[in-house]
């Protein structure tokens, strides 16, 4: 049973915190009030596969064990110790622990002085170090519980980075009937991290799926690396990560950072890596509840079973709010369903009882079943009365528990999923559901969240990492990076570079018009009035010069053929280094309006041409480019080409950090022209810090 | 106590329904499982106020109470009936009550043959039906108890076309410690409906506010008027509707009405009579919970106060995500809150305790205090562990009770609404605190969805209803209609009419370039192509014509001067008379995108300017108008004053329902000009059905 071959594989292996031979809780108390006393009674339970000491000076016996003062006068030298002593006196407690041999550290208390040191100093001598300030562990399969609070064992494990966000998810999984395979309260971080225990989750028995609370992504790229790791191992993480205020993106230079709130990149970071983040701890468990069901929620198609018209057509609305779809039935599923109902109902989806439930509770099993076996939905929802019957009228409760139970095999019988909303969620019914392994949840709102959820990840594989050839430096300025921009196959107008009216009649000998004018060097030109189109001709371009250099001065004025083609959309494309979580790109409605109308869709960089074509169909716009009302399609293919091209240009880039965007990139049916490209080489604030005062 | 005075205060009166003087019960059952067992069991707990009867030949006595075999055994007649024999049965069963002289009947039977029929009996002999097909009533005031379920007594009445939906309400309703004054079942509202039963609640004592399922509207006008009544008593009205599905909506014949699905005429109608539309009974039963506290919430300005910085941030995101809004503190305030935490935790909103809450559990209240008595907030949310440090640690239940007993006194002294999150949403901590009407809520989300309903019923006075003149027949046909718009002050460029190459010669002689050609009669010219813009010359106009005319045929073609003001923005302008809800006027993003962006805006009609004003300020696309990078603002002044004559025409119109769209409505810094007009005397599928199949 004991994993002792893998404890002492190598000092950077975190099995110490998984499996300990030994544990001390350092500074346990008797009194229940006391977090001392939370871990000795959490430890003390895991003594039949472990020796468990207590060390205080405030105890003789605590829960009936014998206490020791202090560590060395313990019978043996503990592998680990959880450590909860006032701030002041965890140095000296870990240096003495330190020096007999301790391999593992639990830091409780917080305010620890010099805390870095005093984790140095451990993982120096090999022992490793959770936290300070963790709220402590759990894990279900090896009966350890150093932490506050009460877990019961089961599927879920909770890596968080505030411990009580996690006792929550916890608590609330609970009253869903989930159990927690494995808990760590992060706490500082100052050794292990979010990361490392999320790669230590991918072969942890036991662990279904992970609750992961996230605060910031400096370490975005590991973290989202054992994402996909966790996700290719069958155990999908929902991420819960606070901060979604835009301040930080509300001061950003460019329109590729105005438009793209740090949570759109942490949200890019998920899709990539088959994850799905979440708002709540509630919506959070409600998500997990489908996914640990003993068939999974996947697909998008469901059928609603009420047995009142009102809970149906409610819930079918609530469907389709949620991007979730209420399929018509076949007429040969219509007609089998109709053959379980009184012959007044109709057997459409959503399915009303009508009256067919109350007459046998068996009609809920037979419905469903139906449903099910059919290839038209990939999940039934029932909405109502269903677990309540026996609530009400207790000489139905045995026969509601007996359909519950025949219900509750359906799905695994047919490989579709089944979800339950009681008006009796907490009844004995409800409970033979959930222990059978289907979902229950008091509210329709909280069922189709967690459909719709489990639909989103299920349709995220976790996708294969691109890496993007080095492509050198990206330079600043107009025309450098229009010049980079052209060698990496991105097409721009003919344009000069004018400095003076000389400049300006020898350009207009070579261009055609009609002419843009522009002041390249302006980040934002349209405000500055640094930017002059429809100009036809020769007096019109030097009219024009002549006022805007009148106004802003010597510069790199350009002078551009105007991109007059018919039926042309102008976008935005660019991306961006993200400190945290790497490279990403971005398409979205361009043009002056681009802030108005917030139309981006941001994936991590670089993209497959597959990935930029979905990209591009995602957009609100979309149907700008394919065809609106009776206009010729854009170049699709093009414009997918200089996705890709942008994001292996942000991806390649050795350069450390840059911003890069082209707007507006006009997309025609004759293909793509960008208009003008902005590039920074120290971008705005960064996305892997989400935490942010709102 | 008895309202004997209302009773038979003309036989309109609802009173038999509220307090009968006696009570049968027809169709009574011994059998727990049977309605009939239901109806009798909730009867005879009134019977310290009424005389209740049971009638059924199937058992002598229920409940203790002897039965009777028919009515006429009765040794009086009773004022109200509750049916719920076999359907075939229930006609000679009210023909022997109205012959006997019973006032009301309460038809819980469904599949009632020739119902209709049987109603008209019942009102032509002067009494009233409710059902048939109702689950029943409920009347906490008087103890009347005629339905299915039981009732905690308290302040929310609800009123519901589905019984089931009704139930479902009063069920959440108990959970979140809340109680029913009135419970009507509507059912198929053959005599009494939806109307009379909220009008009858604008004075009935003990209810607080309502809750509404509705599943059509034909009856619209007359619910919302006593919606609106209700708000005025101080009785806010919380309306779930099935059937948000568009697929009406998609038949549409104009953009108006494509762009205005049913559910948003049904919003419209909410916001004009001050009441709130909410997507589950879950919502709704939330959103009540903050109504009906001591101190009901109002106002987006929240305070989250946490005991954990991780919750406390998700609870700022989620506050930010649903529009309210999380105000950093005043130094004063800040500095304030600083004193009653630890020194390292930093005092702003959202406030994290850090760990002050474990140190003293009167902290909750000290900081609340501080938060609820300072003008900078409208309300205070606690999230996180109070309510659970009781259950954890047996020790703290008194201390955390009493501490619970002082926070819940705070929103009464202060006048500003408390709302708590708990981790222990059933321990006794949290009854102590909602029953001194404090809401507690199991999750972050349920609370700040509660919190931004309130706020946003609250922002809802219930507008004064606003009549148009009668303006006589709106017709239909391009030059028509542009000639009641013109006659009703909106401006239209110069156009003539063409029917051959004859009359765009004069035309051309007195219009100026550059020209528009439209063949005028299309609904979608578009994408018929009959729409040349930017015709520069009498060549120009002249191939086009032809070109046209060979396409589209004879026909009344128009000949306009093209608007190239600079600066221009185009909007959409309509409205339409719904069968039920009464005319609407609608606003939104123009142009030949206008289905892309689905960016409108529509109200009840007539509109005040001031409620123009705020129309036009609610479009995402608002920027643009006032003065979107650096470009000149509209004309917002002449834009508001088109509203509200096309408000007021659509409203005036005498003719019937009518549809009228003005799209493009260009806008620019000169004013509002008018490109294209559409009227439709026989308009789509109306919003007053919402209930569709989806």
């Amino acid at each position: 049973m004991r994993d002792s071959a893998r404890v002492g594989t190598g000092h950077r292996s975190l099995a110490v915190f998984s499996d300990p031979a030994s544990v001390a809780v350092v500074g346990a108390s008797a009194n229940p009030a006391k977090w001392g006393y939370w871990l000795a009674r959490g430890a003390l339970a895991g003594r039949d596969r472990r020796s468990v000491h207590l060390v205080t000076r405030g105890a003789a016996e605590i829960l009936g064990t014998a206490t020791a003062p202090a560590l060395t006068d313990l019978p043996e030298v503990p592998e680990l110790i959880a450590v909860c002593v006032p701030a002041a006196q965890v140095g000296p407690v870990v240096d003495e622990a330190l020096a007999l041999g301790v391999r593992g550290v639990l830091g409780i208390t917080a305010g620890v002085p010099d805390a870095p040191a005093l984790a140095a100093r451990i993982t120096a001598g090999g022992a490793r170090l959770i936290g300070p300030s963790s709220l402590g562990l759990y894990d279900a399969r090896t009966s350890l519980h150093i932490a506050w609070g009460n877990f019961r064992a089961g599927g879920l494990a909770v890596i968080s980075q505030s411990g009580q966000v996690g006792t929550e998810i916890a608590l609330l999984a609970r009253r869903s009937g989930l159990g927690i395979s494995r808990f760590v309260s992060v706490g500082g971080q100052l050794d292990v991290t979010t990361a490392d225990l999320l790669e230590d989750l991918v072969d942890h028995p036991g662990t279904r799926a992970v609750a992961l609370y996230v605060e910031g992504f400096q370490d975005g790229r590991r973290i989202f690396d054992a994402v996909r790791l966790l996700k290719r191992a069958g155990k999908p993480v929902l991420v819960l990560a606070a901060g979604a205020s835009e301040a930080g993106a509300r001061a950003a230079r460019s329109h590729t950072s105005a438009l793209t709130s740090p949570m759109e990149l942490v949200d890019a970071a998920c899709r990539a890596a088959g994850a799905l983040r979440v708002p709540t701890a509630g919506a959070l468990v409600d998500v997990a509840a489908c996914l640990m069901a003993r068939i999974p929620a996947r697909g998008r198609r469901v059928a609603v079973l009420s047995d009142s018209g009102g809970q149906g057509a409610l819930a079918a609305d609530a469907a389709h709010h949620r991007g979730l779809t209420v399929p018509r039935l076949s007429p040969g599923l219509s007609a089998e369903v109709a053959g379980h109902l009184p012959v007044t109902a109709a057997a459409d989806n959503p399915v009303d009882l009508a009256g067919a439930g109350e007459a046998d509770l068996m009609s809920y099993h037979d419905v469903t079943r139906a449903l099910l076996r059919s290839a038209e939905v990939d999940s039934v929802l029932v909405t109502g009365y269903f677990g309540r019957y026996g609530l009400d009228t207790a000489a139905l409760a045995g026969l509601e528990q007996q359909a519950a139970a025949e219900l509750a095999e359906l799905p695994h019988r047919h490989g579709r999923a089944l979800v339950v909303h009681s008006m009796g969620p907490d009844s004995d019914t409800a409970a033979v559901l959930r222990d059978a392994g289907v979902p229950v949840f008091p509210t329709v709102e909280t069922a189709l969240d967690a459909l719709a959820g489990a639909a989103e990840i299920g349709a995220r594989p976790g996708r294969r990492i691109l890496r993007a050839a080095p492509n050198g430096t990206l330079p600043e300025g107009y025309w450098e990076t229009r010049a980079a921009l052209v060698r990496a196959g991105i097409a721009f107008p003919e344009a000069r570079r004018i400095h003076d009216l000389g400049d300006l009649t020898a350009a207009l000998a070579e261009l055609r018009g009609p002419y843009v004018l522009k002041a390249s060097w302006l980040e934002h030109k349209t405000e500055a009035g640094g930017v002059r189109i429809g100009l036809a001709d020769a007096d019109e371009v030097a009219a024009a010069f002549t006022a805007m250099h009148g106004r802003l001065g010597d510069g790199a004025y350009t002078l551009e053929e105007q991109d007059v083609r018919p039926h042309v959309v102008e976008l935005i494309l660019g991306g961006r280094t993200d400190a945290g979580l790497g490279p990403m790109v971005m398409i979205g409605a361009g043009g002056t309006e681009a802030e108005l109308h917030r139309d981006t869709v941001t994936e991590c960089a670089p993209v497959s041409p597959r990935q930029a074509r979905a990209m591009i169909r995602r957009l609100r716009c979309a149907p700008l480019l394919t065809g609106w009302r009776g206009a010729p399609p854009a170049d699709l293919r093009s414009l997918a080409r200089a996705v890709v091209r942008v994001s292996q240009l942000i991806a390649g880039c050795q350069d450390g950090p840059v911003e890069l965007e082209i707007n507006p990139l006009r997309v025609g049916p004759g293909g793509v022209v960008a208009v003008d490209a902005l590039l920074l080489s120290s971008p705005g604030p960064s996305g892997h810090q989400v935490q942010e005062a709102p």
